[in-house]
């Protein structure tokens, strides 16, 4: 089981993107770092107090659904936790010490998988965290150099040191390591039509991803206009399952050539 | 566990194209037909003769190497089976009737997933068989309508009807069906630079592969020029292996995005 | 106004992939002929008769959804005809007689514009009737060369002449024309993830295409599993509709560059 | 009518890249911002004296072209303004303030639509200048948060407060607004051979157009060799056209799928 | 210095689609084989008779401008020599027949490389032709099988055997060869927008190059409306040697990747 | 004969992407700049001195290559020159003062073709120096504003000043040029699947490439990991070759097409 990392620039964007492959990876005994870039806010009805309930809600849809999902096919779910890193919503930048404080989450984590939104969108925090997370994949594995410990913004306190295989990472001296992929999934703010590298299949699994995104209630219930997006990620994943057979899928994109070492994954082989 | 079929045009196209993969495959428990769709001859050193014994002992390369690899790992090894439609070399048609010759051996095997040649290639033989599987693959699912059971052109008998589940294919009335998959490998004359949709890592397996390419003694053994291929064979297996961290792989393309129900099988995620 | 002639290889290919379309074009005064290239038959639950039945059923749903689109916007509906060429289903071949018989209609009709299916197809007779359509394009304009009248398969009879502009075409010399436009819609029985040139909003005339399509009861209504097919054509509408900003959309595929002597079509600044 | 902002590095690009377009649009009824981001200088024989003059004489043919043409086509022209933000020449960076600037200029004009260089070029302030566009147009719906009012390089003054639809806008407190699109025009300094989405023809307007580019004095009537320039200009026009059938075309290329409410607009379907 | 075959559906395809880069190339002493796989008849205006002496028209243009271009430069000039294949204009079908027409003639002239028509074309002919040439390449290498010597379909006499380092090709037994290189010219109908691999400047070719189109009168000089045609071949020149900087250039494609043993040849570093 | 700047992130860089290239162009004239961006260090087992004395190895390495090779073909070869930026190795940023490092450094060289790094790579140096190469191609040419003269930062002096044609460079006033080419070539910690615009064959070369790349001791022979990169190097080149029928090859990549003014270059025909 692997250690994964999943950016989203705001707190919804991994749910949007790939919500129910997070319940899906979590329900196969991945473990799952939820990075939040920013708080997400301001917003035109958010609140940074809300912004904060509402990520620990999604959280808690996720949570649950992967723990039943995990019932439902008797594996054994992995972890998923959340951290805010709480750079200025609307400000990101492409920097150098942008680029560690995600590097310094990656190690943090020891993550052998990162996701992060396509590198097209119309969102300047989108386009910025993603060129920091393509950065930090290689700032992370830097010898002779630390990378700064993340703090929790939610909290203020620092990241709980993962245990892995019984021996919790040491927050002082994390391990360097390189990623070995970098992930793409689609939360983009420009009508970007996907091409997907490969999709995965989520069906059963919608009903919560549409949840987990309604659990930002300020976000995609109170604004009626915004309700029509929540439509719009329905549609994206009946269309997209239809490309692969299934009910419903996620797309994803990757530059490196996705690498088999069997065919056990594939919808209809498996 | 999957049927698969695997159409070369000549003998010594699925092994030069795919020969790890088939091993990994066939050591897995998926169950392979090589589809021979001519026999190959006439070419400068050979004839249908010796072609016909070449391909019978680079099949039995190819399941010794499956059967080990199995054991290594221990798992249950699916069968290979070698079958040849004798279509004229040199002069492959794309035509209703070649169509169905290869629908017959997609109903006959059952087949839930097809390989064929990439869709580039200087060779017009290659390029006229993937035209055929492409529209073989529809032309299997047609209700009303039968294909012909296949005739092996090496025994002159009907091809052996396959036990599935414990009950064999009825060559009278094989069931329709659509393969689920079409993947395209390169076996390609033309010079083309691969541009995978996915690569198949065939660590451990590159010996046994050459092994089943220089069965073809007439081939690749006797016509000193050709052994350069092989040389190639291999260096492009590196080249490939180096674009997923591993020690070789053999690339695969596929115009339907690719659907995962998991990353169980991406390297590194395993 | 414009004609146009929207090539099916079997009579419910244009609904679906461009059912909105057509009620739309027609509304706004645009002249389109629906041409079936086979009858579509055989197929599991269909006969000729009902095909012939079900595709005039659909010629109505169409006509009548135009007629009330058109008076809506208060503009004046062009008329829409169906005629099928009777080719066998399932057998369609690239012959120079076949491009003879589409450019006899396209002759015939007068088009000025052709919509044919995507060239990525998993049916041979969508590739088939693509291929025709592209050639028979050129066909129609060769001087010194006639064309076949097109004989309707569903009465028998030659194709009513057009009168254009109060004149009527003459059978038994109509005009060569090259029509200056060949556009691709997507109705494709290959799992391709749409890449569109272009995509045409059909708000509002979503309900219509369904009530189009399903006047196919054959072949959507009574199978109980082809009823997913209608419910990915309405994903697949919304999905594409939020790429432009509107409640739904059709994809088109142009390999030639579109050229525009306005921006009055584009959706928010018409 | 659509309000449309079409930015420039250096004053002269909107004029190369898409010239004639410009003069297409207004005369069709759209109101168009020219915003020179830069005042262009220093160049080899220009000052900024001469280059304020220049971009104005500019302007006038470009105004005149519209009347004249809309007086032919019975339309009633739209306005054209020219704006210059003063951004230091060839030193045009990717920040946030930058951003904001354009995004100040957005919503003081209320642009619809925005069009800026195409995102391959050799020019840094053409890749900072795009960069800026494509961040501001987000920028410029942000609630929450202002955006200064530009105030005119040229003159040295806020720029002037349109009036839309008997209204005002208010200086203070612009509406916030998101473009419905953002197209590329390409003034490229990178010898790229163009990939247009769409093209727009500029039949009888090229006289004009070259006009516009040749009041830039300094740029391409003293310096001999850019004069070649404007016959690479002329060629790229008559070869694009002959793309879509006209006597000249502007090529443009967008992100985001072109939606069409009618095929209205497009050559020999108008 | 090489042998070439420049294959054209038509005669006038090979001058208008690399004109410029025939003399050039016969300039720097390659010998040039221009084959005309139909005699163009019918057209609106031409007959057999009068396009037989303009092709041969044609070719003396070319070969005066080569010799005159090598004499400036101080090369040695090959030779051009033109052969009809008579195909049936309007009618080429991809066989295998037709394939070993075109197989024949590349034995007979021992072509080391290939020129033939873009493969994305609205001509039925151009299509088919590309298809044979692509596929003739790998025929004219079969081992065991004879190929036809061409009939010159212009004088119905067989076409002369070249004679190569003194000694002649016997055309009853030519040496099998397989081309090193398949290079796709641009003379299609489709309104292609031209995306080329590479460029061949044709600086101070261009008049011979236009002329040699002209000396196809009975298509480019008494139909009126074809004189475009000369106009857009003239500003597509101009276009692409802008994107190479030279005066004017025409474009090349090839699905091989380009190998070089140098960059001597390549514009500005010569 | 060309000046010609290869710029490396790190050196070993240009060795490892285009090794055999550099060999090839110095051994037939050309004079080469390899111009190191940082020093590399840190690195696990390097210091800023064994890096210097590594670099000025391999730079042995390759001249005397160039020397032999040049013998062996009877031409004269070029100089190969190597200075160092001294820009912070890990800390490589995309400003306008780093920009006008590498201006500079072109100017002193006056070089009129460019290599740096493909723009798709993992490393954030690469992904820096590679934007920068881009932009500083372009403020080569701006006229009056200078440009610093490079100081070489392996020996703390400037970098001497070439001597062109018999006449020195004056380090107060380099001319201004604009470098007629920029080609990337691909040294990327991306595992990136190479898509050349074109190869340079290197047969013959690879012994000496690898023996430049293992110059570097602390990099590719005491860190066993690294050997492995060695390897993959090997067999990239060999399958490259095996694409343009070569022993071997590197690739190269461009976004303005290749211009040529012969086929004299190209393998095969040369």
């Amino acid at each position: 089981m692997a250690r994964m990392l999943i950016a989203g620039p705001h707190p919804d964007d991994q749910e949007l993107g790939m919500g129910g492959t997070i319940i899906r990876l979590a329900s196969q005994g991945h473990h799952l770092l939820l990075l939040d870039v920013t708080n997400g806010e301001p917003t035109p009805l958010g609140t940074p107090e809300t912004r904060r309930q509402e990520a620990a809600d999604a959280l808690g849809v996720l949570r649950d659904a992967a723990a039943k999902f995990a019932e439902r096919n008797n594996t054994e779910p992995g972890s998923i936790v959340r951290v805010c890193l709480g750079l200025p919503n609307r400000y990101v930048e492409h920097t150098i010490e942008n680029r560690h404080a995600i590097a310094g989450a990656i190690r943090a984590w020891q993550a052998e998988a990162l996701f992060t939104p396509f590198f097209q969108d119309a969102h300047p925090d989108h386009l910025a965290v993603t060129r920091l997370v393509e950065d930090a994949r290689f700032d992370a594995k830097l010898s002779k150099v630390s990378m700064p410990w993340p703090i929790d913004h939610w909290t203020g306190e620092p990241m709980p040191a993962p245990v892995i295989d019984g021996v919790g990472v040491d927050p002082k001296n994390p391990p360097t390591l390189y990623p070995k992929w970098l992930f793409y999934y689609y939360a983009s703010h420009l009508r970007w039509v996907a091409d997907p590298s490969f999709l995965i299949d989520i069906t059963g699994l919608v009903d919560a991803k549409i949840d987990s995104i309604n659990a930002y209630h300020t976000q995609f219930v109170l604004p009626e206009k915004n309700r029509k997006v929540v439509e719009w990620v329905k549609a994206a994943g009946t269309y997209l399952g239809s490309r692969i057979g299934t009910d419903a899928a996620e797309p994803f994109f990757t530059k490196e050539p996705l690498g088999l070492v069997s065919l056990a994954g594939v919808v209809g082989l498996a």
